[in-house]
């Protein structure tokens, strides 16, 4: 179905205002995984649904319950529900969507302020923390919502909004929602949903966008390594003490080789190799290595093969090592010998992996691992958070109505 | 020779006062190793040197030059050179310390605000960042100055000092001044001077000072590890590119063993065991395996015997890992795949290891275990600063007239 003449005049004479409120949307710097930033969360809440309300969608902040973090009890975040359209003839829709974002800081490499977005209007491209993920997809959503409701054209469809501010550190407190909200059947916020839209998803490269039938999973660790009471200078106790450091890099170079093979026993069981049928999509799909390679900003591709490459993005799982809480992160040199360091490092899961049994078998292996250093530090193997990974049928018409939605005509 | 009874009162009498200013010292942020604190090491060297012209010293600030720091070229600090008393009758003593300090954040793991001392009376400790490392010792010259001042007694000795800003950074621009001084001879600042005494060491346990006889070296190196442009997200691209943090672990690991081996070829050259005569001081020296770990706060030592504990502190070379730049170092859990990453560490040199042959043996090393890894991200070795060093024969006259004046009587 194409879109009517009227509704594409009003986004196209409205790109400043809703490029403006992209902006908005992105000066609150709404970290989910920073606890002084909680506030700022839920900010970004009540502003979302300020914005949901004056488009004619009915909406609550439901509760999602309390967080501990950082040594500190906090509520988390309320998740936006929200409803538009009540006709019985028409399909259901749920819309997902999260208002939160992933810490960022200038010096991590920006060449722009994370939090206050630039436009390039010659190349067509906005910068800025949370614009392609999550709060672009959503203002999306409130760019169509706006463009029907000014002009007092009916919506095609009756549409549900499930908008979440935890995503980013494992979208605690959601499930419970769902599963209690599931149970109140049609008098729920979710009651008679067709389908699932799920609106925070990648195109597959520039030049085509994609529709995700599909998601890794994720589990999250911290590894502590400690031993001093205190940080002590390298000059008086180093080669006289067990380093943390020292322990914490060898565990950490236990798991996982330079080309991606994760070295945790058991951590591929159960998973099949892809079928002819499988290979055949990744075969026929609109990308390449050089893609990958754009994307990611230099020759890294761990393959030169485009279904190897692809695969390994989307259905075989990965180990990332993100950083070390507690170390020197400063520029400069500083002759510290750290007391206390935490690797911090995640798997992404593939079906059938379980979050669950993943975590047993990672917090084993480093354990072993721990005790053939014969350090006298001491580890704590912390799990900070998991997803569950999932993938659905791409033949269901959802994603025929959405493959057709998404077509240039 | 015991010091006078008016001056011991005057000193006595005077605590508070001397403890404020101490405080007063400490509340400067004075890192020489962080650009952004170069105007407060400059602050403290001004403030110094009005302090000793307080007390009848002659002072002179003297420019250092430049420094490239992190992208920027800043003046060094000054060195703030003093004198006071010309009797040719009496032995000329040279005074070095340092003002500036090793960087310092509360999230470090500190109790206390770094940069506001406090006194905690009942146990007689100051805590805050230089109040040992080493504006406590330079105060304690202002402290017996100020008392021979205020009381009209002539010090015992003629007074020479040299103060700088650039310890905790390699002492970048200190040796070209007092090279470029010597050769002034008499007419320089340091001109007749009999001996020195550095203002900057340890006390061998909480029990028993000690008299530094000989220094350890350093050289202190950045892996630069670079791939992707920009931070990558996991989820999107973990498992279909080389990722840095991954190759900067692998190579930090080939660094040193668990209980303190170096692993660079060579490194150990020409370093002798210790002669029978040495090894007899370290048995008899008031220390044991607990005092270290007492002051480490944590049962962490390399070993039970104190003569090998003592010697790894003091006469062994020693390889610590301080921490890495660039990646994840906060709090709670973020998916990212730093882009470029540092890893920093140093070594301790011992004579006759010499810093420019230890940097080429590092970095001859650590590109071929790079290469190894088969990695598609880059290796820069980065060598931030070094210091020579050195030992001196504990039997000169000056150490025996400084070993006289420690004891207790």
């Amino acid at each position: 179905m194409v879109a009517p003449k009227p509704f594409l005049d009003y986004i196209d004479s409205n790109v400043p205002k809703f490029i403006d409120r992209l902006a908005e949307a992105v000066a609150i710097p709404s970290i989910s995984g920073d606890a002084s930033r909680r506030e700022d969360v839920k900010k970004m809440a009540q502003w979302l649904e300020a914005q949901l309300n004056k488009v004619g969608v009915k909406t609550a902040a439901i509760p999602l319950g309390k967080q501990h973090i950082e040594g500190q009890v906090l509520d988390l975040p309320p998740a936006i529900v929200g409803r538009i359209g009540e006709d019985p003839k028409k399909k259901t829709i749920l819309i997902y969507g999260h208002f939160d974002v992933q810490p960022a800081d200038k010096s991590d490499g920006w060449n722009t302020e994370p939090f206050k977005m630039q436009f390039d209007k010659e190349k067509g491209i906005m910068y800025g923390r949370g614009t392609t993920d999550d709060k672009g997809p959503i203002m999306g959503w409130l760019n169509v919502l706006e463009a029907h409701h000014a002009l007092g054209v009916e919506l095609p469809v009756n549409l549900r909004f499930c908008f979440e501010g935890m995503e980013e550190s494992g979208s605690e407190g959601l499930d419970d929602f769902i599963v209690s909200e599931a149970k109140k059947g049609a008098q729920g916020w979710f009651g008679g949903v067709d389908c699932v839209c799920i609106s925070d998803n990648y195109w597959l490269n520039t030049r085509t966008p994609a529709l995700t039938y599909g998601l890794r999973g994720l589990v999250y660790f911290n590894l502590a390594v400690s031993g001093p009471g205190a940080d002590l200078h390298s000059g008086a106790f180093g080669g006289a003490v067990y380093e943390p450091m020292t322990a914490l890099i060898a565990l950490l170079g236990q798991l996982v080789t330079q080309d991606g093979r994760i070295l945790i026993p058991g951590v591929y069981d159960g998973i099949n190799a892809a079928s002819d049928e499988e290979l055949e999509i990744y075969k026929n799909l609109d990308y390449s290595v050089d893609d990958l390679e754009a994307a990611a900003g230099g020759k890294i591709a761990v393959s030169d093969d485009k279904s190897t490459v692809l695969m390994a993005r989307m259905r075989n799982p990965s180990l990332s090592i993100h950083g070390i809480e507690g170390a020197f992160s400063g520029a400069g040199a500083k002759t510290v010998i750290p007391a206390k360091v935490g690797g911090k490092f995640s798997i992404r899961l593939v079906p059938p992996q379980r979050a669950d049994d993943i975590r047993v078998k990672v917090e084993k292996y480093l354990k072993e691992e721990f005790a053939k250093l014969k350090t006298k530090c001491k580890l704590d193997v912390e799990y900070l958070h998991g997803g569950i990974p999932w993938v659905a049928d791409h033949k269901h018409w959802n994603y025929e109505a959405a493959k057709i939605a998404t077509e240039v005509r």
